[in-house]
């Protein structure tokens, strides 16, 4: 299944509900979903769901330890995007249990929009279990 | 299957022997695992397996990469955790072959702690591939 | 299915072709793949296919995020590269439509040497969906 956002800014998107409606779709009761990013400056994480706050300090916390660099060379000046991408990587798995995503009470799926604005898709694709 | 543990400090807990078990117990001989984290402040990795100093090593560089920072909001104060475990990552995916998980001969899965003492749990899904 | 690779220098090597041949040899048209590192100073990211100079920029970022550092004790002196394998992680799932794997435009699959030279293995385990 194939959704589109749009990311107006460099954000964490909270995309539980469509991962969610996918898995519901797709009739698998037990097994697990991928949540997949097919874009090399964005990627796909799972993490607080409540204080918007985490999402800023996090936001910050990846710009301190991925920062741009003067002797970057790609010339499209976002190999820092490319670094955070890859440090939270393309996809997520979740386990699915009784038709939903088994996830912690505080947790969220999160586009991670590290090059914006732009106009993004994302992929979730569910494998049952027997 | 579900599995609990007690995280008395910052550390990695090393799971092989509840993957091998929960892998056992499904009675699949090919396919994969997932090992799942339903927390925010904790993630799942595969490293080190021998020399316990590897671990030392990493908590170290981890907590250098991702420091505590004053100007962080979040009001619980471990927005550094939170970071860990996005860039540690939620989960892993092992391959099952001969009903066994495939590591290489220095790698364990460990269960990776950044906000303790908790009283945690984790998740093992099977997937069996025909 | 395994691959093997040297690999002479810290780098990113693209292994998208051998991901395309093991999904093209199971004969499955719909489902996942996972390609797996049994290695621990080594891991599989995707990211950039095209300006190899962005490469260049992420190894440059990631020593830069995790340093060699002269508290580490492991004495193998390799730790630094234990933590970049453990933030890029040791395994991706890619979605698989139609018998081949479901990649961005801009995307390729890459084994993450972090302590060179070495001769190296992954797997690559294909699941169908119904």
């Amino acid at each position: 299944m194939t959704y589109e956002l749009s990311t107006p800014r460099e954000d964490f998107y909270n995309i539980t509900a469509q991962l969610k409606e996918a898995i519901a779709k797709s009739g698998v009761k037990e097994g697990v979903a991928v949540v997949y990013c097919p874009h090399t400056t964005a990627g796909i994480t799972i993490n607080e769901n409540a204080d918007p706050d985490v999402i800023l300090d996090m936001l910050h916390g990846l710009n301190k330890a991925f920062p741009d660099r003067a002797e970057f060379r790609h010339g499209e000046g976002n190999s820092a995007a490319h670094l955070k991408a890859s440090a939270i990587g393309s996809s997520v798995t979740v386990i699915i249990a009784n038709g939903k995503p088994v996830l912690g009470t505080w947790q969220g799926v999160y586009f991670c929009e590290f090059d914006a604005p732009r106009h993004r898709k994302f992929f979730v694709r569910v494998l049952g279990a027997e």
